[in-house]
């Protein structure tokens, strides 16, 4: 076995936490405790409360960028002390995730590919008492730690086949224009939406030579530009940003205020006539 | 002596400076510094500005979580420049903890233990100079970072008989009722109440095979349940949280919001008619 | 060379990224993929969306108290995309500093010295594909990484003369008055203004034995004192803070809220009647 304080990869840390109280803290304490050795990593801790999925697509656009062997320990997890599973991942990618089995790691396990699902149900890996209320603490943080150490999957709990899914809505292709909605606001104001760059140059494709725009809510037409310095100051317009999703930004202002942008707000690319 | 990169413990942190500012960050490079192999924790910086009671309980609510060696540096001061004295705790249960002598140590220094007690007056162990407003930087940081690297307790200042209490109210038995009061909101909006387990059963076993609820200013009463999902979403409830203590809390919403309450707000346990 | 465990430096982060989303986590995730063993602490990331000035003097502040070598990696960029040329720095003190060429280093770097600029133009230091609108992680946390793991400063791409600088307003020394502005809220909102020790230590030499005040917008004179608590709780006072830079505070409050400030609110220092 490799020596622990040479293991080339963290424990990277996202949670709806939030940066008030100390449960971030009391968590890091018991991975330390276990793995006083392993890097930790802040993600973040600012998905909105209770959003399992904001969590899950700041985790699937995360986890590709970490080391290959990164344990990531999520909790987003509104059902805790309810009958949801508490799971460990094996990815094909070579990356771990642990977390509540509520659709938060779905999207991220999809993507680096299903090699093991365990459910955690060791008791001799958790914390002697088990609570109610905070299982990032008493399950999943020891449960990382000891993946981290090198603890096999298996060990933790017995193997199951698969993991609850997370209801992701596609973006639908109707006659002449592409629908989506919003599905995230970022911390800028930004509002992602659920139309990939996929699901965009096949629509693209079919209209080559022509314009197109985007429409929101009742809204005017905003351009689709590469760069918010193609827009003037306090302009709107639409870009494919860092998720690789079609966003609507407001250059140096917030989308979401303009806007009064939610969640789930209708964004249609159209064919400008 | 133990090669420092080996030392299996951190310095955790745990302040009102919020995540603004570089003030956090100065600390944390001053530490670097001095103890360059030092694993640097968050517990949170997010306490409510000045509300010593607030960091106290975090505190006292993460310590034992965290590897027994573990330096706690915390710093809510309000009292920064005046008379109060800087102090460093070593415990019986093996942490040291760093800060401000105006209770903030207090109930993690009691629940922990108090082995030594000294007063930061050792100049070498602190910065050059010390600022008036700073000692987060200039004193604290340097103590912690020192103690961490194996510098003795004793060595960095005189030895005090005992440390500034911290005012807590414990709740009260009155006849058919137990008398308390919220002492802190979290970042959920959750109402944490001084009304410890010991003391609820205590008042339970009096009245056992009669129901008990919760009374909150002039509302109605709450049902008390072990976890969340024993009531509707939206609904109020009152559970035993991470902290052992009695939560005011709603499923899926902010009790601080739905209650407007402050810290103070009286909150009674009483037998159901 | 030295054995990368040992490297007694870390790499420490300051951007206006936030702490909602994952982006800081990102950055963190490539630079533990390149540079596994780089500690990595952060300054803090809620400098305010796209204020260059407020990132600015919060590394010109912090890098003083880091160790030597630090690479200190710094992400305010609005001009993200567009001709702004991406930099590293080495500087005469020892530190490096990475990030967009748009003013945001130029503080920390003229007081720190400049030994060395380079253009990030070298392709095989930076992530695969370039995006328009993600630097941080494509661009400034590779070359963070590399340096810090041991790549000369050149090899990062070409050598170039100087950095674009930020415009900072200078205390203007009137016949009996000193006259600054207020440049940065912190969180406790506390006003720092431009007028630094030695213009006032300046302007006070001039009228030796008489009293100075503070006088802002259509305000009251405020004291000058060296702590808080020379003045009573709720009272305001002008102060040097830990930046150097004369404050006005409000004791136990926000001066911000109280005086409804905003940066480039004037500020005068002048002789008591």
């Amino acid at each position: 076995m490799r020596s622990q304080p040479g293991r080339p990869y963290p424990i990277a840390l996202l949670t709806d936490f939030g940066y008030r109280d100390h449960y971030v803290g009391v968590m890091k304490g018991v991975i330390a405790t276990i793995a006083p050795q392993a890097p930790l990593l802040d993600i973040t801790h600012g998905i909105p409360p209770q959003s399992v999925m904001a969590g899950a697509i700041a985790l699937r656009e995360s986890w590709r960028y970490f080391p290959r062997r990164t344990v990531f320990l999520a909790v987003v997890d509104p059902g805790v002390g309810t009958a949801r599973r508490a799971i460990a991942i094996e990815t094909v990618a070579g990356c771990r995730l642990v977390g509540p089995d509520n659709g938060l790691l779905f999207p991220a396990a999809q993507a680096a590919g299903i090699a093991r699902i365990v459910e955690l149900t060791t008791p001799r890996y958790r914390l002697p008492q088990l609570s109610s209320t905070f299982h990032g603490r008493d399950l999943f943080a020891p449960a990382a730690a000891y993946l981290w150490k090198g603890t096999r999957l298996a060990a933790l709990g017995r193997t199951i086949g698969k993991i609850a899914p997370l209801e992701m809505v596609a973006p639908e292709l109707a006659k002449d224009e592409l629908r989506g909605e919003v599905i995230y606001l970022d911390g800028y104001g930004n509002l992602v939406t659920n139309i990939d760059r996929a699901s965009f140059s096949r629509f693209a494709a079919r209209f080559s030579g022509r314009g197109l725009s985007v429409k929101i809510a009742a809204g005017a037409s905003l351009p689709i530009r590469e760069t918010y310095s193609e827009v003037p100051k306090g302009a709107p317009l639409a870009t494919f940003g860092s998720f690789e999703l079609l966003e609507v930004a407001v250059r140096d202002d917030s989308a979401a205020r303009r806007f009064a942008a939610q969640p789930g707000m209708p964004v249609k690319v159209h064919v400008c006539r």
